[in-house]
């Protein structure tokens, strides 16, 4: 290249809100030969990867497969394919990701109302009871996981049988979740949910895990509108993702990405899910310990293991220790998001990178830089 | 694995109508180290890949970065940014990939006026003419550079004239040509043009390089509704891609695919332009008297380089050669697609593997499994 560096990135260790590190096995698989997307072999490698999908989601739904894009991406198919113009829903917003979904439904058309948390606590049982009996006809409840911009780790398990008491669905994001705590789709009978390829499954980003319930199939075949995106259409898309004989073609797939998302599931599930949750209940307890040593505070309650929100000590330049951090240690941790920006750190320990190794690495980085 | 086998995918040669076959160092620089998104070193891989981008498109476009998504993903964003329900628009359908800008011109609540064209012919432009004094309050017309179904390839500098004396846009499908045939966005005076990576850049499929001009840029900022795609709006992707000082998150941009486009656009410079098509038009050339010679007829009078659609003969059970060639020779080529499927087969002749040898070593084996 005459103008330009060759491609050398830095071997970052990754503990911010994501991407997470990606193990050496993972990239070699996202680098190996390219295949035609209606290839038998790569159509085989795909069924592979929906069906590992299907195992770390907990789910035995059919309908199971990777959007073309990032967790953002997959957001938007579950709210494209089950919200109508027209339609009221309820949203519960405790951080950024809750009110992009609230964007999100209305700009496919929905009335949205809001049952709204503090940032860094979870939305109660009480006010999403509330929320659903003063909204009775709203068809869809949307609530967030694991809320990447404050830590909090949303209980689900009562929520979703006030959902489905008054006969609406439910829409879940764990793309911080997925992989790092336990997501049981079809024990708590979560009718749509979307995850990313970036954080615990420790895979690029590129990809969004999504799975759909029968009832929210039955929702989507009794549509009278269009779906507003057709990149996102899962009508078309579900003919090439788990059509039976043929696949039809609808768009070309990221192969290489799906190398790469199978490899990281199979990761996932040699070590086992409940050995992978409770090695990251491991090492966040060990950092969460070492933080509260350097004089850090929590923002949640209720924190994530997989995420962990501090406010950043006053007097200290919060992006200056980042950036020290960076170079001096290529280390990344993550700034505040929304109201939390300049306040807070955001420490990810997240798939293979939710290591004791890490963490003290960081404790020890974090305390020199700090000074 | 215990239940799935390694992921050993065959190293086929990619001869259909995309993907094609990546080049080996494109894998490598696909499977380097993640780094976070926001990462300076990430910002400055990103930086240079849009500027190879502008290169390629021909254009001095700011606004001119890699979708999170593949082609069609592409053909969204252009279509949702700038058309508002209710607007009135042209589209040339000469193939599969005209309808689909249809489809989704419609779900973005446009009224669409067709000018169409048999498979395999161009839109000529009288035709277009036509159309632009029946519908002068038309705001955009949609076209496809080069018809991915057909082989087709649309003539543009004089349909430009027409759309730009008429004061409308002009928006390009270039997803098979953009590597392989001259694409020169600001001469021709395109507002906005999508293409992907898996076509003639021979980069995996995963992402969708645009481009739009001073003119979009105005229409876009004059809309009176929001976006229908929160994944996909301009407005908010702009202030990642191209924000002068700070960029601001929207979504996490998938990192590896950007590291493998930026070293496919790399190779694609340092061939040169002038050079690359020369390649493509020579290899082109080579392959059709070949394929003349096996008795094979193009559909197409004016014939794409990059995709050569030929009719299968009488009597040709035309899956079962493409099996074999799949099987036999490890070589895929396509098959038809809409009102061709089961009577054409599709050769790409893209980017890394647009050679004499791909060319003699398919006459071969295609001679070889036709009979």
């Amino acid at each position: 290249m005459s103008d330009y560096a060759a491609l050398n990135p830095r071997e970052r260790i990754l503990m911010g809100p994501g991407p997470s590190t990606v193990p050496s096995r993972v990239l070699r698989a996202l680098g190996a030969p390219t295949l035609g997307h209606l290839d038998p072999q790569y159509i085989g490698y795909m069924d592979d990867a929906c069906q590992m999908m299907r195992d770390v989601f907990q789910t035995e739904n059919l309908l199971t497969f990777p959007v073309s894009g990032t967790g953002m991406a997959g957001m938007e198919t579950v709210v494209v394919n089950l919200v109508e113009p027209g339609d009221e829903v309820i949203v519960g917003i405790n951080g950024v990701f809750g009110g992009r979904m609230k964007d999100n439904m209305e700009r496919a058309g929905a009335t949205v109302h809001v049952v709204e948390a503090a940032w860094g606590d979870v939305i109660s049982d009480e006010a999403m009871a509330k929320a659903i009996s003063q909204h009775p006809n709203a068809k869809l409840v949307g609530i967030v996981h694991a809320e990447t911009s404050t830590g909090a780790h949303q209980p689900l398990e009562e929520i979703s049988k006030l959902v489905h008491d008054a006969g609406m669905l439910l829409a879940v994001d764990t793309v911080t979740s997925l992989g790092g705590h336990e997501v049981k789709v079809d024990q708590w009978q979560i009718d749509a949910v979307y995850s990313g390829t970036q954080k615990c499954l420790s895979c690029p980003p590129g990809l969004s895990p999504v799975s759909f319930s029968p009832r929210a199939i039955e929702r989507m075949e009794a549509r009278t509108t269009k779906v507003k995106s057709w990149y996102l259409d899962v009508s078309m898309l579900k003919n090439y993702y788990i059509g039976a004989g043929g696949r039809a073609y609808h768009h070309t797939a990221p192969i290489n990405m799906v190398y790469a998302l199978r490899e990281a599931l199979a990761i996932v599930l040699e070590e086992g899910l409940e050995n992978r949750f409770a090695r990251h209940k491991q090492v966040h307890e060990m950092l969460r310990s070492g933080l509260e040593e350097l004089g850090l505070k929590y923002v949640p309650e209720h924190s994530l293991h997989t995420l962990n929100c501090v406010m950043v000590p006053t007097g200290v330049d919060e992006a200056a220790v980042r950036k020290r951090l960076l170079e001096e240690y290529d280390l990344e941790i993550g700034g505040g998001l929304g109201e939390f920006a300049g306040k807070a750190w955001r420490i990810g320990l997240m798939g293979h990178g939710a290591t004791r190794r890490n963490v003290q690495t960081l404790l020890a980085a974090l305390k020199d830089c700090m000074n």
